[in-house]
């Protein structure tokens, strides 16, 4: 997992395969507290999986501070060792 | 993918990995459209990869009716020949 500054301000999490979703999950529900929206970016099944698995697993952290955080998923283009490669990201927020 | 009745008058789109995007897409669309609430169910990266870009393109297809719709992941345990099995579901829901 990596973290990155994107556009408006937003943090970006890039998630990979090997990304630990309890791991992801604790840093989606801090950039959540501190800036109110996060995006959770991946590429490939497994990483999209864990991505998804950490959006969930931030759902129940952040419920615990009465924050109720949905996701909007969305293709994204990144480049890649000057390859463009299709991600997919989690856009999360509170409700 | 398979359709099936879920509680609560929820139609639950179950997807597997071998499911084509557009065409969950185009059910999560019209469950939507006829419903106004939806289940989309996955068990492994491969299904839940499908699952995730299905939410993405039902999202461009439904933008064209004017509804914005939002997801929820949650894990939720169902049984598959006898086996407990953890899926990751996408409730989808107008934000």
């Amino acid at each position: 997992m990596a973290l990155c500054k994107g556009g408006r301000n937003v943090t970006i999490l890039k998630v990979s395969a090997r990304s630990k979703a309890t791991a992801v999950a604790g840093a989606i529900a801090g950039v959540i507290r501190d800036v109110g929206h996060a995006e959770v970016q991946a590429i490939g099944a497994g990483a999209v999986n864990q991505a998804a698995k950490a959006v969930a697993i931030a759902r129940s952290y952040l419920a615990l501070d009465g924050i109720d955080v949905i996701c909007i998923p969305a293709f994204a283009d990144v480049i890649i060792a000057d390859q463009q490669r299709t991600a997919l990201k989690f856009v999360v927020e509170p409700r």
